[in-house]
């Protein structure tokens, strides 16, 4: 690996690895559009001189031949990530996502990139009835918009990878955390709990079972996979996520343990916190393990750095003053 | 079933579809922008007072809308079908496939249009490892930009139903044969053999064992699996075929036989006559012969009925002028 660009650059798990390609030598050109990606997050990175950032939509003419001028890999991280909302806005997964990374494969062809890691979900999997999940799992219904964007940009990498040669490596992940972290369950409980410690509600019967990963687990894990199979031609998959679970309650009770309160809890009800929330996530990750890696930190871990670096970020979760 | 609109209704399958639904007594809405249909396929069905034509592409504004008020059922049959030249042309199967499903599914919520029957293909199976292939077949990798577009347009589908209250219907098509055949591997041996009985050349080589079914038994398993599931909600998925497969070399001596000629064959070589060609399509049809279908024609009548309708209907496989 010499040039990487990465798509998402300046969200959470983008910006970390732009930290650690940054440290292990590599030159890297981050694109992002700061739409939901933050410029502190690159505060560090945007001193090193083997740094670049190209701002623009990948959307926008242009933005990507920049972008990937010169690269022999693409980590496409750039994504509508709300899963929770995308019944409102049917269309935002299809462009940020599907269309989005249609335009990036097609770039990748003008500009000769050999390699692509696209950061795919656990939600393809839709309500899955193996657990835990591999990746060859039985062909899933899906549920959620985000997961069937996600699974049409799968599609896609692996039928460019059939057609053109380029290396696909498809990650699908659980949910991440760690530091940068900006939405998703754990600051939505943070934000609730800051406005008020003494009562909070939670969507769901809190009885969802879910697997997370601390970011720099899943960024080792990115670039195992990437190694391995840099130039081979193909499409790969790997699940990454750990090999527990937590469900909704508990890791409510790690966060109050953290944050010293002990709110009266709420729950809306329902075995699904929202229409295509899945009520139990457990990926099998026995692929990626087999290439060597394994994760540092437990889930809990992940939760507790996660919620002590919101504490010490509150603009992250605050509402944000564009400048 | 009280009003379909049909998109494609003017095409191959579409138009025999329009013929039976007004037969059946259903009101029959064509949308179609005769890019690839023709409009001497819908003369008996525009002679029918309840036949109406919507003129357009499925991608500009208003025409769904139009097409689909009042209807109860929408079969979306519109698509590029062209699997074989997908790598040429990348972003046509990613619009008339995927954007114009995500255009109808909206149109749908918008119009309370409550059903869907979808027109998928054994290619997003890719290249299986399980024969014959079931639905729930392990989850795989796309090896052409056709299966990978179907499979975003499934993957849609399927979220719509969870989000939305609608039904999906969504059909796996082997490749379908018959009266008003218009492109496809048959057309492709007859249209050389008529130019030249003596010698053809076969791509790939001509092992590629392939599923075929006639379009009449196409049409009574689609609408077998409609009429199960109208109104019941969620995404439904089922393969049509044929439990027979024939080879492609098979294939050719029927049609060779059909016609009275004996060529000398050149193959072109290799397993796949294209990249992302599939060497070997067997679905697994158990799930449509439970709702109690079957087809009525085997794979050599099929082949034969369309070398004859072809043979009567040169306007279709000679160069088309456009009126």
């Amino acid at each position: 690996m010499r040039r990487a660009c990465i798509t998402g650059g300046a969200g959470f798990i983008g910006s970390n690895l732009a930290d650690r390609l940054l440290a292990d030598g590599v030159e890297v050109v981050v694109l992002d559009d700061f739409r939901t990606g933050r410029r502190a997050f690159l505060r560090d990175a945007a001193e090193h001189p083997r740094f670049r950032l190209v701002e623009g939509d990948v959307l926008s003419p242009g933005v990507l031949e920049d972008a990937l001028a010169g690269c022999d890999w693409v980590f496409h991280l750039q994504a509508n990530a709300d899963v929770r909302h995308g019944l409102e806005h049917p269309q935002l997964d299809l462009e940020q996502n599907t269309i989005a990374t249609s335009k990036v494969l097609e770039a990748m062809r003008e500009a000769g990139v050999a390699n692509i890691v696209f950061s795919s979900t656990g939600s393809v999997y839709g309500e899955p009835e193996v657990f835990p999940t591999p990746e060859d799992a039985p062909f899933p219904l899906q549920t959620s918009l985000y997961g069937a964007s996600k699974l049409a940009c799968e599609g896609l990498i692996a039928a460019y990878a059939t057609g053109f040669s380029i290396t696909g490596v498809i990650c699908r992940f659980v949910s991440i955390l760690g530091e940068r972290y900006t939405h998703g369950h754990v600051i939505d409980f943070v934000r609730s709990l800051k406005d008020d410690p003494k009562a909070i509600t939670v969507l769901g019967d809190g009885k969802q079972e879910k697997s997370y990963l601390y970011v720099q687990d899943c960024i080792e894990a990115i670039l195992t996979a990437a190694a391995r199979h840099e130039g081979e031609g193909g499409a790969h998959v790997y699940n990454l996520g750990t090999d527990e679970t937590v469900i909704v309650d508990e890791s409510l009770g790690l966060i109050t343990d953290r944050l010293g309160c002990s709110p009266t809890v709420r729950h809306t009800g329902g075995a699904r916190g929202w229409a295509g929330d899945s009520p139990l996530i457990r990926l099998d990750t026995s692929k990626i393990r087999s290439l060597g890696w394994a994760p540092r930190l437990t889930i809990a871990e992940a939760i507790g750095k996660t919620v002590d670096w919101l504490e010490h970020n509150e603009h992250v979760w605050q509402p944000q003053v564009r400048a």
